[in-house]
C-alpha cells in the first residue's frame, strides 16, 4: 500500500474540469487573536458544499480510465452522498446512494438533485451499508468507500496541492479528521512535496478514533462517536487512512463541541461564512490555544459548509446567552393589578427587549400576596445586563438570575 | 458636476493597497432558478465587511495628495463608520466617528478596533450629524459624507471596474441603492466603459427615495425609511448621486422585506455566505422575477455582510416556519394524569421534536374536564407535519393548527 506524488498530480489533472480551486483568505482578526498568520481554505464553498467531491471524482475518473464503466453505489447521509452523486453524473456513470430512512429530507433532495438515485433503507447507517453492498452484488456495481481507498485519498489530497500553489511558504496546515481520508491525503501530498511543513489533524473530543490511533501507532476504533460535528463522527477509521496519517501527520488534536460552536459563530460574524461543525475544528484548535501558531503561517481547512439552518440557529442562541446578549431572571412581585406593567416599564426604559414573560405562583417561598415572574430579554451586552439588574434591585425588586 | 473614467482609474490605483479585489462566484443554483447566468460579487467579505471602505479610502487618499492632512470626521452607526475608521488609520489620518448613543455596542467596538475615536452623542442620527459638524468646525477637520461626494462615488465605482475585469462580457449589473453612492459610482464607471451593459439599482419598498427620484427625474426625499435593510434605509439621497443615477442607470427596482429575508436565507444555505439585508436586495430582485434575466449574464452585488447574528436568527426562524419545518398547534386533552405523556408519545413516535409545551385551561369552549395544550415542534417538512396532524386526528385528538 503506497501513495506517491504522481497519484496526486494525476488526481489534480482529472479534477480540473469538475471541482473548484477554492479560495484561500488571510483573516486579520484571527491572525491578531493568535499571533500567527491565519488563512482559511474555503472548501465550504466547494461544489456540493464539501471536499468529498474531490475523492469521489478521482475515483470515478480512474475507474472510467480503466474501462470500468459500471454503476457506482455509496451509503451515506452526508457529504459523501452529494459528492458521489455530483461526480458520477458529471463524469457519466449512474449512481445509487443508500441512506437510512431517518436521513433529512433536504439531504435526500440535494442528492437526487445532483442526479443520483436515492434508496432509503433501514434505520441506521449499518442497514444502509448492507443494502448498498447487496445492490453492488445484484447489479455488478462498484461500492465507493468514503475514505478507506487510495484513489479517494489521492483525490482529497489535491486540496493540499492547491494550498501549496496559493501559499508555497505555508508553515502549518490543519485539517479535520473523521474517517481520515482528507487528513491522509493532505498530509501525504504535502509531506511528499515539502517535509518542512507541519500537518495536523483535528477531531472532536467525543469521536477521537484517529487521535487515539495516532497516539498508539495502530488502528483504534471507538465504541461511540458523540459530537455536534456529524461530518467527522466516525467510530472506525480506515486501516489505509490510519497508516498514512501515522506516517505523515505531525499530530492529531481534539477540540470540544463548545470550542467548535464558538468557532462557527466567529466565522459567521467575522468572515461572513457558513461552515459546518467538522469544518470549524481547525480554527477551533487554533483559537483555543491547543496548537501554538505564534509567528507561523497557518492554513485552517474549512472542509465543508453543509449545516442545517435550524442548527445554525441553536449555535447563535447559545452564543448570545454566553455573551450576555440574552439574560434570564426571576423577579418577585406583589400579586396585584399593575405590578407586571410597572416592572416591564422599567425594563423598557432601560432599552432591553423582552423575549418571554411567565407568571409563576407555585413556589412555597413566596408570601401569599406575591408572585414570581420569569423574564428573558435581549440586552446590548454584559454591562447593559448588569446595569439593568442593579437598577431593578435599587428599585426594591427581588431578583434572582437564572 | 461631472465624473470621468479617469476618476475611477485613479481611485482604483489609490485603493490597490487598501481594499480587497473581492471574489466573484458563478452560482449554479440561482442560474438554474432564473434561466440566467447569476454571479455574486462578494463585497460582503471586503475589509470592514462592506464596500464603504472604497469611497472612504479614495476620499482620504485624494485629500492627502492635495496636502489636506487634517483629521476626518463622520457620523454613522453603520458601514460608513467602519470604512472611514479603517481607511483613515491605514492611510495615516486621525478619524472621529460620531454615533447616536443607541448605536449597538458591537459597532462601537468594531469602529474603535479599526483605530478611530468614537463619540456617542444624542439619540438620533441627526443629533450625531450635528455633533460631527461641530467637531469639524472646532478642530478644522473634514466631514466625510457617506455618499454625496464625487470622490466617494469614484471610490465606490471601482467595484464596477473589478466586475468588468473579471467578467468583461457581463450583460446586467445589479446594485443596492440607499443614499446612491454605490449605484452612482458603479453605473457611471460601467456606462463610461461599456454602454451596452445594463445597470439597475434595487431599493427596499419601505425606503424608495431613489426609485422615486429616478421615476420623476428629480431628487425626491421620503418622509420615512422603514425596512429591515438598515444599510439602505435612507430618506434623503444626494443631489449628486441622484443626478448621476438618473443619467447612467437603466432602472431602479424595489423589493419587499420578505423577499430580502428569503434571499438572505438562500444565500446562507446554498452559498454558505452571510449577507446583510441591503446586500441581498439584488439577488432578491432577480429571484422574485422583478427583473427578467433569462439568458443574461448577471452580476448581483452583495454590498455588505454586517448583520447582527440575533437578526440572522430571526430570519432563520421565519424561514423555518414558512417552510413548515416548525409547526404550532393546539390539542384538547382530558385533564387527568397521563393525558399529556400519551400525546407526547405519539409526537415522539412520529419523529417530531418538541420545542415548547404550554398547558392552558382558561378557555370557555372547554368542558370542565378538558384542557388545551399548545405545542410547537420541529418536523422534517410539510409532508411530515401534515402526516403528524392527520395521525393525531385519527387517534381522536381535537387539533387546531395555529
Amino acid at each position: 500500500m503506497d501513495i506517491q506524488l504522481r497519484d496526486f498530480e494525476q488526481a489534480a489533472e482529472r479534477l480540473k474540469s469538475v471541482v473548484h480551486h477554492t479560495e484561500m483568505d488571510r483573516v486579520t482578526t484571527f491572525s491578531d487573536m493568535t499571533g500567527g498568520q491565519i488563512y482559511l481554505k474555503c472548501e465550504n464553498r466547494q461544489k456540493t458544499g464539501s471536499f468529498k467531491i474531490r475523492g469521489a471524482s478521482n475515483k470515478i475518473a480512474a475507474m472510467m480510465e480503466r474501462g470500468e464503466k459500471v454503476p457506482v453505489v455509496a451509503s451515506s447521509a452526508g457529504n459523501h452522498a452529494q459528492g458521489v452523486a455530483y461526480a458520477a453524473t458529471k463524469l457519466g456513470l449512474p449512481a445509487t446512494i443508500v441512506m437510512p430512512k431517518t436521513a433529512p429530507i433536504a439531504k435526500v433532495q440535494a442528492t437526487e438533485g445532483y442526479g443520483a438515485k436515492v434508496v432509503l433503507h433501514g434505520d441506521l447507517y449499518d442497514d444502509a451499508y448492507a443494502k448498498a453492498c447487496q445492490i453492488c452484488e445484484e447489479e455488478g456495481a462498484t461500492f465507493l468507500h468514503p475514505y478507506n481507498d487510495l484513489e479517494v485519498i489521492a483525490g482529497q489530497g489535491t486540496l493540499g496541492l492547491e494550498i501549496l500553489q496559493d501559499l508555497p511558504y505555508v508553515d502549518v496546515v490543519i485539517v479535520p479528521a473523521g474517517g481520515g481520508g482528507l487528513l491522509a491525503g493532505v498530509a501525504s501530498a504535502i509531506k511528499l512535496i515539502n517535509p518542512r511543513i507541519k500537518v495536523y489533524g483535528v477531531q472532536a473530543e467525543g469521536a477521537n478514533a484517529i487521535a487515539r490511533s495516532f497516539a498508539e501507532k495502530k488502528l483504534v476504533c471507538t465504541e461511540t462517536a458523540a459530537t455536534i460535528a456529524d461530518g467527522i463522527a466516525v467510530k472506525s477509521p480506515g486501516d489505509i487512512t490510519v497508516e498514512l496519517i501515522n506516517r505523515y501527520a505531525d499530530g492529531v488534536l481534539t477540540v470540544s463541541d463548545t470550542e467548535i460552536a464558538d468557532a462557527i459563530l466567529l466565522l459567521m460574524e467575522r468572515c461572513k461564512q457558513i461552515v459546518e461543525p467538522a469544518g470549524a475544528t481547525p480554527l477551533a484548535a487554533v483559537l483555543s490555544g491547543k496548537l501554538d501558531v505564534k509567528d507561523q503561517r497557518v492554513v485552517c481547512v474549512m472542509s465543508g459548509g453543509n449545516i442545517d439552518v435550524s442548527f445554525v440557529q441553536s449555535i447563535i442562541e447559545r452564543g448570545l446567552v454566553a455573551r450576555y446578549r440574552r439574560i434570564k431572571f426571576t423577579a418577585t412581585l406583589l400579586d396585584k393589578p399593575g405590578s407586571l406593567v410597572q416592572l416591564l416599564n422599567v425594563i423598557a426604559d432601560a432599552g432591553a427587549n423582552i423575549l418571554t414573560v411567565e407568571h409563576d405562583k407555585l413556589n412555597l417561598r413566596l408570601n401569599p400576596n406575591e408572585t414570581n415572574v420569569h423574564i428573558a430579554c435581549e440586552v446590548g451586552g454584559k454591562d447593559h445586563g448588569v446595569n439593568l439588574i442593579a437598577k431593578l434591585r435599587r428599585m426594591g425588586y427581588r431578583i434572582d438570575l437564572d
